[in-house]
């Protein structure tokens, strides 16, 4: 039995295997436009000049994996592969005007270099780059697989919309509806990343459906340690800033949960979270020390460890292939493990 | 032979079939989101209570005259006359967070009621939507449609952000360069909109392609006319302010025109806009005299006439049913009158 591979070998083999497919659909983009799209997928720096920074590649991994998974190759989950990453990249274009951010993987966010009418018109760009990419592969992807990837879409806006009308809401959000967020947000792709591979790969609807819950259990895994990094991360690592979810007064998950709770510490986060104005950096600092004394820290992890074995029951029960299975695995538990 | 029908009795018509359509369509976005699409779609106030506003429903026009001028059903281009409307609509709510605008159609915009983020993801919304309406079409909308579709979505996007970038350029555009950005801003959406029509109505390639030009000049009527109200036209039938292109030095087709003339209100027209910082009152007036007083009006006046009669030779070359044709005909006069 060959040796099981590193998750940072099976990102790498996904990004290899989907970077050719996806610049050659990068190549349908007007020129202005591309100078924005080819900025942010990290092949070209501010000033043009070629790059090679790339993304985690998580999305076509898993659509990759699915498909390899139920019986199938990868090249025929290769435009879902192309169509998930380009999706995942137009929403973080806009999140990132949504959020204001100025960083993402240690460089100037689109918006930040080029500005917010740059920012919105390339990720608009990259939304329909993903449709055509779809429309035009073969069947089931061009007809049932784009109706499973825009019905995602749309949950993904609401998840983002209910993130931006959440943090303006004073009054604490509930735990089920920030974990409700979050699913929206950003366990949507993910879940028909893997759903999309399953389909090209010519699975049945159930194995389909047990991959697809496979997929949402993990991107819950992901946004909890998305959540966790982006309090207590190192930003030389994540490539972002600390505490700028708390800046902004998200209902992250450890956050509501901290909220939710009844201790001391609980309604000491509260009275911060309810003052107006920026918040110092000390402030900054106790709060992130509020949601760990409140629980709220505990509680993500507690929840990932939950959301990782409903991942691995999922998988388990899609039958998968023997070494699909086992790349998956490594992957959930990446998604995971990234909290603790 | 019947009377033939006004330009408003034509568009109140198209209005009235494609509504309960567009309305069925907007049922599959979630609460959150709808209540955004629904006020910037007319058919709630900013409360949130029932409205009866609705818009010029010019595309939907065009493609349901397209397809019956073909010799198709109405019907049957139903969900290509959903699919652009929706396209329109949504470009409309990132265009106003791109120009920064507060006013459209008489209302605050989304942007200016609920937010940037809130009219970023209705936008995303709605382009999506509209995907998936053509995306469940019968063929060849949800395949041949689907593909036009995007592709001048995609054009549509590179003249937006064509617009964007010649505002900031300080030499002057050359007219061929803002002419080719009305072309992709406007003209785009309205050629592929009379080509979807007679996609659907089983048109051949040749009818189609002369209906598709068509609606490709009348695009570059109705843009100049854009250009022109927004200098010259009345607020108050508007329902957008005067003089904001002007502000945000946009190099609209009149403005082009008049800095491509070598005289002497073009250079002082030149020097106004070299200038940085907001413009007076008394300066934006002074640059509304420039322009007609370098020739850019008349160029503009004269450059939809020319356009109305390519319109019209690629209608008649199109050999459209009778009835068809003189509400076409009517469309194109009415977008090129507004501007004389």
């Amino acid at each position: 039995m060959p040796r099981a591979r590193s998750a940072g070998e099976i990102l790498a083999d996904a990004a290899c295997t989907v970077d050719p497919a996806l610049r050659q659909a990068a190549r349908h983009l007007a020129p202005p436009i591309r100078r924005l799209t080819d900025y942010h997928l990290g092949w070209t720096d501010a000033q043009g000049r070629p790059a090679t920074l790339t993304g985690k590649a998580l999305r076509p991994a898993l659509v990759l994996l699915a498909c390899q998974a139920v019986g199938g190759r990868a090249a025929q989950a290769l435009p879902a592969a192309v169509a998930a990453e380009l999706v995942h990249n137009a929403s973080l274009l806009h999140d990132d005007v949504i959020d204001n951010d100025q960083l993402r993987r240690h460089r100037p966010t689109v918006q930040a270099l080029f500005g917010t009418s740059a920012a919105i018109l390339a990720g608009d760009a990259l939304f329909f780059l993903a449709v055509q990419t779809l429309a035009q592969a073969p069947a089931p992807l061009c007809g049932t697989g784009l109706q499973w990837l825009t019905a995602a879409v749309q949950e993904l806006i609401d998840g983002e919309y209910a993130d931006t009308t959440l943090e303006q809401r004073t009054e604490p959000a509930s735990l089920s509806e920030a974990a409700a967020m979050a699913a929206a947000k950003t366990g949507s792709l993910i879940a028909v990343s893997c759903a999309l591979g399953a389909l090209a790969g010519g699975a049945d609807a159930r194995r389909t459906a047990h991959l697809r819950q496979f997929g949402a259990h993990l991107g819950q895994c992901f946004q909890l340690a998305d959540d966790i990094l982006g309090i207590w991360g190192d930003p030389a690592v994540t490539g972002k800033p600390r505490l700028a979810d708390l800046q902004a007064r998200k209902k992250s998950l450890p956050v509501a949960a901290a909220l939710s709770a009844a201790n001391e510490p609980a309604r000491e986060l509260a009275a911060l979270y309810a003052t107006s104005g920026p918040l110092s950096s000390d402030e900054l600092e106790r709060a992130a020390h509020l949601i760990k004394a409140a629980g709220g820290r505990d509680w993500a992890v507690g929840q990932s460890r939950h959301h990782l074995a409903q991942a691995l029951e999922n998988l388990h029960a899609a039958h998968p292939e023997q070494v699909a299975e086992a790349d998956l695995t490594t992957l959930a538990r990446l998604a995971a493990d990234r909290t603790h």
